[in-house]
């Protein structure tokens, strides 16, 4: 068993051990939100947004794009699971500005079954135009959410 | 301002006050793991596995499947960013059992830029043979992982 298996299964067993309650939670978010963040190692959406067990769906993929894949996801959050809100949060120093869609596409260009890169803007044809949708970058060095607008005026948007 | 925005800015405040040395991790996951889970709201993956900020890349969809966006993120952090280990972890109780395919193919193709289903398995080519997966099924009554072959032979597989 690999070191990191071993760490990660003895860090679970001692979550488990404090559960309590957490184990009645219902399925739907309670704070009725959603999600859309990076995949990257330094956000830790719970955290840093205050978020408990139970409240939130959290999408997260390589940039946090609006990929047709966490499309479907928000669709099902709002359709079937009853979010109100999203929230869509990128960040500073992001991975994904240093690698280019031409070397991106490269890597996966490797396959018959390509992953294509999506450009879809947020406001999908899915996603009804009446849910408030807020946009923050997350500053990696200090912790903080930065409205969208804000960071652009401040030219800080990743 | 909505409330829930209001709690999480709040929340988001209080987390950047004490911030510290996190700000100054690096963009490489230290524990060189990627985890792909659901984005249901029980689940707090850092939590559950014991991660801390900087130390794994997290994927979240709905179902925890392994979609072509999955696949694209698992790419560029085995290739780009140095992830050696992959655990894909699924869940007791998932939404994604009560709702048949043919429901959220109903919902997704009420749009002509249908986000289709992907049913993909997971050995995908663009994922090498070697890089080990561990398959585990989180029970979000007990908040235990449990290997995805204990939990077929107990008859809990989701």
């Amino acid at each position: 068993m690999s070191d990191v298996l071993n760490e990660v299964l003895n860090a679970n067993r001692e979550y488990s051990q404090r559960f309590g309650e957490k184990g009645k939670l219902a399925l739907p978010p309670a704070r009725r939100i959603a999600v859309l963040t990076c995949m990257d190692a330094r956000l830790d959406p719970a955290k840093f947004a205050g978020l408990s067990e139970g409240d939130a769906h959290v999408i997260r993929n390589a940039g946090g794009r609006a990929s047709d894949d966490a499309i479907r996801s928000l669709v099902i959050s709002y359709k079937l699971l009853g979010t109100r809100e999203f929230f869509v949060i990128h960040h500073t120093d992001c991975g994904m500005q240093f690698f280019t869609n031409e070397v991106i596409r490269g890597l996966l260009a490797s396959s018959l079954e390509t992953a294509e890169l999506t450009t879809s803007g947020f406001h999908h044809p899915l996603v009804p135009a009446t849910i408030p949708i807020y946009g923050y970058i997350y500053d990696v060095r200090g912790g903080r959410l930065i409205e969208v607008e804000e960071a652009t005026r401040a030219g800080r948007a990743s």
